[in-house]
């Protein structure tokens, strides 16, 4: 995993995956005690930044390989994303889907082409019932984060942070990251070595990451689901992100649910973004915990807008 | 007015006006029955359009004119734009608002550093009110659509969207506007002259310029208030603002307030983008009046975000 994986990953993107832009709100930077930058990954192509790592990933396919299909394990970003990226690349995707995922994500994840197979996460494994029809079909699994290809697509986001920090004069500020298996974080991190510190952000119960840096080695949550930020409740860091955040990152920061929902209304209401719980926490974390937090700015990543209309009107009512 | 003088007024946002992304989404497209490029203006500063008009209004005044601070009317976006262009500016704004304005628009229109007059629609003349308190204060009076430099700053969009279309492959797409009294609607037609058409849409009650562009000659709306569209309620189109739109515009679209809360919700579950009603009927009208627009694309202006929870919670409910 290198730097020029990244800039290769930048090259096969252009055209494809957007220009995210970086945003900012006198409002947010009064309550978060220093200027707040926020760069909008929920309007990237299937709401979220796993767009990047899924064009990556099957963009650097060779051409034969990726013909065969594509197979992918998610919740709901990733599948929409590897759902999407096949479309457009002229091949198929199936996606094996936790029965209890969003219904919006299950919806769109059909309508954008792929075939989805659910499983109930109490007595089924993805893994086994992802392998098995990988195996009869002879698909190519594309892995949510543990893998280089990925990591270098959510890195381009780095690049852009990196380049976009430079003219809002965010020069040095840290970048708070919504943290799951850790693709997104070690792929920025590695993206803006030497120009940023990357901070993982992680909602309770599920702060793998916040733990294994601490403990210097990988740790697993005790719980697997049943937090309103499906989106970043894998279960522990990856074998190839941990040893990147572990040289690059900073410490954890951990924020709750209650955090993350009123995250999500004040980008409703300050940056007119929809943002779902778990792609809220890393502005939760600049607003809720700011004594956390070095520099007169901080940057943070909107990760994700894919949420339910239920879900959004409980952010809003709180 | 021309296009020496949007330009201009470009020059003088460099830095200081956003340039907002062009999005699209493949479930938007399969409704409208066509490509659909939606231009974010709900993501520039103070979240709508109206900033454009409020810096280039208030960066062309002479630094002694401006220094002894400005006054506008507005029941809310224009208010919060020369808010924050005036504090940019280094100077103060008295903004005159009606009661019945969204409370949010208020409540943001003073925190961001204005004076707030509120007056009663019904039995109030919002001009006396100004001219007194513009007299007695030695105000300059930045007017809501009315005026070249606002005209110009609006027709700023139009030069972004111009260029992004190109890129976009959108081509000759003909461009639909959210519009109230013109400003944005003649600005981003003068803007994009000979490239693409432009369409008023507005919501029914207060279809003045579809009705005027009709006659031949200006007309007013009966009613004056009670559209969740507060943004684009403007009783008639500008003595300035007319011509442009006759030389240069189609036929308005009209939408009800029904389709304009139905395209906020597409918008939130497509776009991850909060718009307000006002600011939605472009989209509304991309969607439901498919019949009415002409070729294998549209691009829509999504003009602002400045909703009230309980607004925006309707339209999700809806």
């Amino acid at each position: 995993m290198n730097r020029e994986m990244i800039e290769a990953a930048a090259e096969r993107a252009r055209g494809h995956v957007r220009s995210t832009p970086l945003l900012s709100s006198p409002f947010l930077d009064e309550i978060a005690g220093r200027r707040v930058f926020l760069k909008a990954e929920c309007l990237q192509h299937t709401g979220s930044f796993k767009y990047r790592g899924a064009w990556s990933a099957l963009s650097a396919l060779e051409p034969e390989t990726r013909a065969g299909g594509v197979i992918a394990y998610s919740s709901g970003n990733h599948a929409q994303a590897v759902a999407r990226a096949a479309v457009l690349h002229g091949t198929s995707a199936v996606i094996v889907m936790p029965s209890d995922a969003p219904r919006m994500k299950i919806d769109n994840t059909r309508a954008l082409g792929a075939e989805v197979i659910l499983y109930d996460r109490a007595t089924e494994d993805r893994d086994e019932i992802g392998a098995r029809v990988a195996g009869e079909r002879g698909l190519t699994l594309i892995r949510p984060f543990d893998d280089p290809q990925v990591i270098a697509g959510q890195g381009t986001c780095g690049l852009e942070i990196a380049e976009q920090a430079m003219e809002a004069g965010a020069k040095g500020a840290e970048i708070l990251v919504c943290c799951g298996g850790g693709g997104f974080t070690s792929g920025i991190a590695l993206a803006t070595e030497g120009a940023h510190r990357v901070r993982p952000v992680e909602p309770e119960q599920f702060d793998d990451v916040t733990r294994s840096l601490q403990a210097g080695h990988i740790l697993s949550n005790m719980a697997r689901a049943g937090s309103l930020c499906d989106a970043i409740i894998t279960p522990s860091p990856g074998k190839l992100t941990f040893p990147i955040m572990q040289r690059l990152c900073g410490p954890g920061i951990v924020v709750t649910e209650a955090q993350a929902l009123a995250a999500c209304a004040h980008a409703f209401a300050r940056l007119k973004l929809v943002l779902e719980p778990g792609g809220a926490v890393a502005l939760a974390a600049a607003l809720f915990h700011r004594d956390a937090i070095d520099g007169e700015s901080v940057i943070i990543t909107a990760s994700g807008g894919n949420v339910d209309a239920s879900v959004f009107q409980k952010a809003l009512a709180a």
